[in-house]
């Protein structure tokens, strides 16, 4: 018997993990949008011209903006932004049957409550079945069908290992995980170093820059993260240090690409009001930097990165403070 | 009173290194080269052209091909490609005399006796100060001014916190730690990783996939320094980490380069017949390729760079192979 998996959210993210999903004949694949004019013109031109253009949308998934019939899978894939997420759940919960399993694949830090995915998930539908599937994932490399890895991560062994076995394939392998928060921080807290890549790339320095930023922001993730419960181990794998990488080195990457423009010296909001995609770096920042704060963890990139975005610092000071700091052991 | 510096070794980075710390008024500098027609080509022009090209080596920086003249400094940094070090040791044994700090910054493991730097130098010198200074440092890019960072390791921490003053500069940050295992072995296990990154990408992958790579790379690399008393901790560092990024995502990296080569076709012999400079993870596979079987290390990354390097194995079914292995936690 096939297995019915429903992706809700047709982002590009979404939107890939249907197409690769659907090479799986083992898979019965739904996508849903939550806006009908969009998911009309993904049925009528079978692709995702916004979001992943040139990419065909195979005729086996079926495309729907109606909630009800989206949520008759017994998997169901959140690609929903974090800052949306709660709401769509609001609506889940009311039509939801049957027992299911969520898996979330959203990055990032709901702004208002400082809460994660899982914990959203939690206060919205309550004790679910649940997992997240987190990685180094650029989603127009995946749906090109370059090699990519990620993490499924679940506190029950049984729903890992099950979900491992659903989205693995020749060219996506995954591994399993139990460590939600580190998985869920890691995604989220990356994208405030891959900031301050894009300002470094902006400014003209090199591979040099950007690796000591990897190197250091790590350890200013590790440090935040730990303090939330999660396993340093975590942070250095797939789904921490690995994402770091991809973001902080892709052209494709949408955070990287906002600090490329702050460096060159565009204002935020203009940057902003020229991308169709979020860039979640830009809230995590303000929300991690306001509790990094509060709780006296030191963080001193994602402390220049919330400077140059919003207290007008000059990007090159910012540099300049992080490399003049006192001489210490690494 | 000025501090005497000398370098041994006038190549990219010996070279860099010499132009760099001339910025500061309380060094002086010695460049040697090891060859005479080199160093009197390096003093007419001022420029190394086949290692540096384009930037002026200022006119402070005294250049010889004399040893014992060459030897007149308290701190000798010793840039010398791993397999010629002995014997440029066996020669300094000669000259040398009164106390003196040596500072490697060779990077790679001896060929015929499997020896790191540090064993070399203790091998040859006896019991003399000594450190190591490494890191994410293309030789192009600090040369340029572009912010950098390196790790200054030794057993000493006086010798430390001294060299840590000595090197450090406005553009180039330097922490420092104690573990010189962990650093030196970080600095030669990361070009095997390089060279499977430079094989993803003459293949045609995304950086998905070089940071699955990097990733699961820096796994077997803990691994493998572990067993020779490394701490964990280290290879996550500047010296271990961040120089492994930087060597898979730079495309000065020469590592990087031969296995972009490779993955188009190119015989091994052809692609090194090509080359000025030294790839040193092209040795460093095969050392650490026969001793990690040996010790029953898992080390799959390796293992397959192997393979394609020296068994003809088509890089293709090398990925394939390290997609489709056993699922497992990560």
């Amino acid at each position: 018997m096939k297995n019915k998996l429903t992706i809700l959210g047709a982002g590009s993210w979404g939107t890939t993990l249907a197409v690769v999903l659907s090479a799986k004949k083992e898979l019965d694949i739904t996508l849903w949008s939550a806006f009908k004019e969009h998911a009309l013109s993904l049925q009528k031109y079978r692709q995702n011209k916004d979001f992943l253009p040139s990419v065909k949308i195979p005729s086996s998934i079926e495309i729907t903006a109606d909630l009800r019939t989206a949520l008759n899978s017994k998997i169901i894939v959140l690609a929903i932004p974090v800052e949306y997420l709660r709401s769509v759940l609001k609506r889940v919960k009311k039509y939801k049957s049957g027992r299911k399993i969520f898996v979330s694949v959203s990055k990032g830090i709901e702004i208002k409550t400082l809460k994660r995915p899982s914990q959203i998930v939690r206060e919205e539908l309550g004790r679910v079945s649940f997992a997240v599937l987190s990685g180094p994932t650029i989603a127009r490399e995946l749906a090109r069908g370059v090699p990519t890895t990620a993490v499924i991560c679940s506190k029950n062994k049984r729903t890992a290992v099950y979900l491992q076995e659903i989205f693995s394939l020749g060219i996506f392998r995954i591994y399993r995980n139990n460590d939600i928060a580190g998985v869920e921080l890691g995604g989220a807290l990356k994208n405030i170093i891959a900031i301050a890549c894009g300002i470094s790339d902006g400014l003209g320095f090199g591979t040099n820059t950007k690796s000591a930023l990897i190197c250091r922001g790590l350890k200013e993730m590790v440090r935040f993260a730990k303090h939330f419960g999660a396993k340093e181990k975590t942070l250095f794998g797939i789904s921490g240090l690995g994402d770091l990488a991809t973001t902080c080195f892709s052209d494709l990457s949408r955070n990287h690409f906002v600090g490329v423009q702050i460096a060159r010296g565009k204002k935020l909001k203009a940057v902003l009001s020229g991308m169709k995609m979020v860039a979640e770096g830009i809230t995590t920042v303000k929300s991690v930097y306001s509790l990094s704060t509060k709780l006296n963890i030191y963080m001193p990139i994602t402390q220049q990165v919330y400077s140059v975005l919003y207290k007008n610092k000059s990007p090159l000071q910012a540099v300049k403070d992080l490399m003049q700091r006192e001489k210490k052991p690494e």
